[in-house]
């Protein structure tokens, strides 16, 4: 039986017996979430919360067809899939289409952290090499692999070394990263980098088995990398005898609407040696699927090695599973994260034009970033008026959150039934309160005279010349907006 | 949707689309199952299966309370912890009360490798040592880090090199392992050996972070180690600053009947200082838990490292986890275990007194290993007979399986509605099933003449003197039964 406590027993409990190491949002203030249906969650006195994070209730929270299919399927038979079952071959032929034809062997696991093990796994045993690069702030999952290849996380590790097998590359971050906008071809750009590092690990003695990465950059900020770089990375990656790995984990499953995978957004000719999934594939249901090549998954078994998991792939997530991709399909989600995604981004570059706080909106469908700097020419991040911006939108009972390296990157990924109306909501409520933060800081927004712009940050103003200052920031402060070479790059990750 | 396709199309499919590394059940002719209630599963075509091995399906498969909890959760709310409930800090609080007292500190996970993984990571950042002592024929979990600490798996890879912080201790096996039945104090000399590893470990410049075994080891032969075992080596452990953690993942909840965690069969002196729990703890739901001491939480939190899970103590596993204990106690299934357990192993010594093919009975509550030998004197693996038995079984509708390095242990695991008649049912097959076997090889129970017993094996007489075998073979031969210490030694592991 479940018992109901007041808000404060269920604190001093959490206290008492849950891991120091396991967050609440709003620390300050935790919520008590009791009931959530769609984009919206409840609270213990039946406030109502408009749900802009949650990607992981990717259909909408407690949505009765997957409600009712876990529960149908519970009654009926919940077991290991050394049985076998239609539900396990079904999904997993259903998954399978919705991929490039080479992708067509699962691997039923119990998360993304589960997932990304098995294909580093898969990668090793495929290459007989150990090397792995991943991306700077890139996170993958919690256990202890994953922890090695997470520069996310292990920037903030103490007393453990750092694992020599892994190489970490420039997050390809055309905002904040080496190569900007600005850059002629910040996709060859950073896929050199790439290169240069396998050549120098080559010299050291290493072997690259893999190149990790988010199709878009989650933890590390809502990076959307620009288009092509996953094909050159997977050129010198191949070329190296090491394999590609697309963590879809957080962006899978249609979240950027044009497409059904991230990945796809680099073009038809890029196709990743496995992809990994996880987060939203059973709407919050625990459940996580690796989808790689025959070849490689005959080098798994080649070992005689078994590999099996004990919840993976059993009926009751086969059954959730199936009924996540019906809603996707029945619901138009994909066409909605399209239409509702084009929107938001719209009116949050209406508040660019307005909020000097707003450095850069960018984003697919439904998976958004706005990154808040306290100066538009330095880009210098506004973490704590960040953590403001949340938290003054948590007492308007709405809940986002912020990432990437600075913590000051909002970020926007919705249950994929949020609608216009809600993008409107939210968007009046973070002009209102941007417009407050800046008062208080008296920030306003540069005024461009004779090439010279000026930034009046917290007082103390800056002067820059906008010759030093790179492509984007220095024309998009005009009216004229992007350059041609700007809009190509934008209308090329799109 | 879920569909429904003929047995050949579902194999066609799992051949196309299943990573061939995992295996079915009864390879030549795998089942099919698509229903189960309590211990029993049904296949396609309505055939009823007494279900001897599913530890998962720990209250029964399929069981209504466990299905009405999970299914009303949905309904309500599933989320990830970072917003409190209810049912996490509930669960968390139940799950304590049920262990020693310094256990305190709950960690929420999706499978029993995510809790040994985390296991692990706990133990580094706790002692700042990197050395990890892993029992032989050990299984911990397919995640990279449990492969290097599982023998079981190991042993089987081909191409990767063993991780050199990982020392691998005897199993603590008395039957077949390095000191037996007839040692004065198996106890101490398996965990010497342990001292010993760690003196050498520390010779060569390596420090232990921990010890690890399961509580009772399952891969690896369902094997009881001596009471006591666990206390030396957790002294010897402390000592060189470790820990130790218990994997609770197929033996707990109250598998054992005397006790609701099988390490408590060492005594009350003895509480680790990390358990692990997995496979039953959610009757199937894919969820687990790691329980630890304050201290090592709070270690585990001054790296500042935060610990995330996304499905991990969610309010549907947290209210499915509640069912589960809930039904435990409403049915007495500890007590119902201690009773059915004990009569099921009445009825297999019984067997031992009749078939030569038995080598050994050993087990606890519904935690029961038959141990199966060519020749009771040399112990000689019986591991095709073993297959045999199993699909002999099957053929008439029981689901048993092997385990043990040489799979020459037929395991039983049943769910804990197992009841005296099932027992009575599966040993009466097993009786003529092995009569069959038995007499296809030729085999007798061995003639004990004046000290010398001949051991009839597939038609090759082997002669033996009693006083060159070790203790329990010789005088259990006969019919007075074990010595006075070896009924202590038996009695002390019950």
């Amino acid at each position: 039986m479940t018992e109901t406590f007041d808000k404060r027993k269920t604190i001093d409990l959490r206290n008492k017996h849950i891991g120091p190491s396991c967050k609440v949002f709003f620390s300050h203030d935790p919520i008590k979430i009791v009931r959530a249906k769609g984009q919206y969650m409840f609270d213990e006195r039946g406030e109502r919360y408009l749900d802009c994070i949650n990607n992981v209730a990717h259909v909408g929270h407690s949505h009765p067809d997957v409600v009712k299919a876990g529960a149908k399927q519970m009654e009926l038979l919940n077991t290991n899939s050394r049985f076998l079952h239609d539900n396990l071959v079904q999904y997993a032929e259903r998954l399978q289409a919705t991929l490039p034809e080479p992708l067509s062997v699962c691997y039923f696991v119990n998360s993304g952290s589960e997932a990304n093990d098995l294909a580093l796994r898969l990668a090793w045993q495929y290459t007989s090499h150990k090397g792995i690069i991943t991306l700077d702030h890139a996170y993958h999952g919690h256990v202890s692999s994953l922890i090695d290849i997470s520069p996310y996380k292990f920037h903030q590790r103490a007393n453990l070394e750092k694992n020599l097998s892994v190489f970490v590359a420039p997050s390809p971050d055309i905002y904040r990263g080496k190569y900007r906008e600005d850059h002629p071809d910040p996709a060859t750009a950073y896929s050199d980098e790439v290169r240069d590092i396998i050549d120098d690990a080559h010299k050291k003695g290493h072997r690259i088995a893999a190149f990790i990465a988010e199709s878009l950059q989650s933890c590390g900020g809502q990076i959307i990398p620009p288009r092509g770089y996953f094909q050159k990375v997977a050129e010198h990656v191949h070329k190296a005898g090491g394999i590609f790995i697309a963590d879809e984990v957080q962006v899978g499953f249609g979240r950027t609407g044009s497409h059904f995978w991230a990945f796809q957004l680099q073009g038809e000719d890029f196709v990743p040696d496995i992809v990994t999934m996880g987060k939203p594939i059973g709407n919050g249901h625990p459940m996580s699927c690796v989808v790689t090549t025959r070849n490689i998954a005959e080098a798994f078994m080649s070992t005689g090695m078994e590999y099996f998991n004990t919840f993976g792939g059993n009926p009751v997530s086969c059954a959730i599973g199936l009924a996540v991709l019906d809603v996707i399909q029945k619901e138009d989600l994909q066409g909605n994260a399209t239409r509702v995604g084009s929107y938001l981004m719209q009116l949050l570059k209406q508040q660019r034009e307005k909020h000097p706080l707003v450095g850069d909106v960018r984003g697919v469908g439904l998976f958004v970033g706005v990154e808040l700097v306290r100066d538009r020419i330095q880009r210098i991040p506004a973490t704590a008026e960040a953590q403001d911006v949340i938290y003054k939108l948590k007492e308007q009972r709405i809940l986002l959150s912020t990432d990437g390296p600075h913590r000051n990157v909002l970020k926007f990924k919705p249950p994929m039934c949020f609608c216009a109306e809600d993008a409107k909501f939210i968007v009046e409520k973070i002009d209102k309160v941007l417009t407050e933060i800046e008062a208080a800081l008296g920030l306003q927004l540069p005024v461009v005279m004779n090439g010279i712009q000026e930034t009046y940050c917290g007082g103390k103003g800056h002067k820059h010349n906008l010759n030093r200052v790179s492509g984007q920031e220095a024309v998009e402060s005009h009216e004229s907006g992007p350059s041609k070479k700007q809009r190509k790059i934008k209308n090329d990750i799109k």
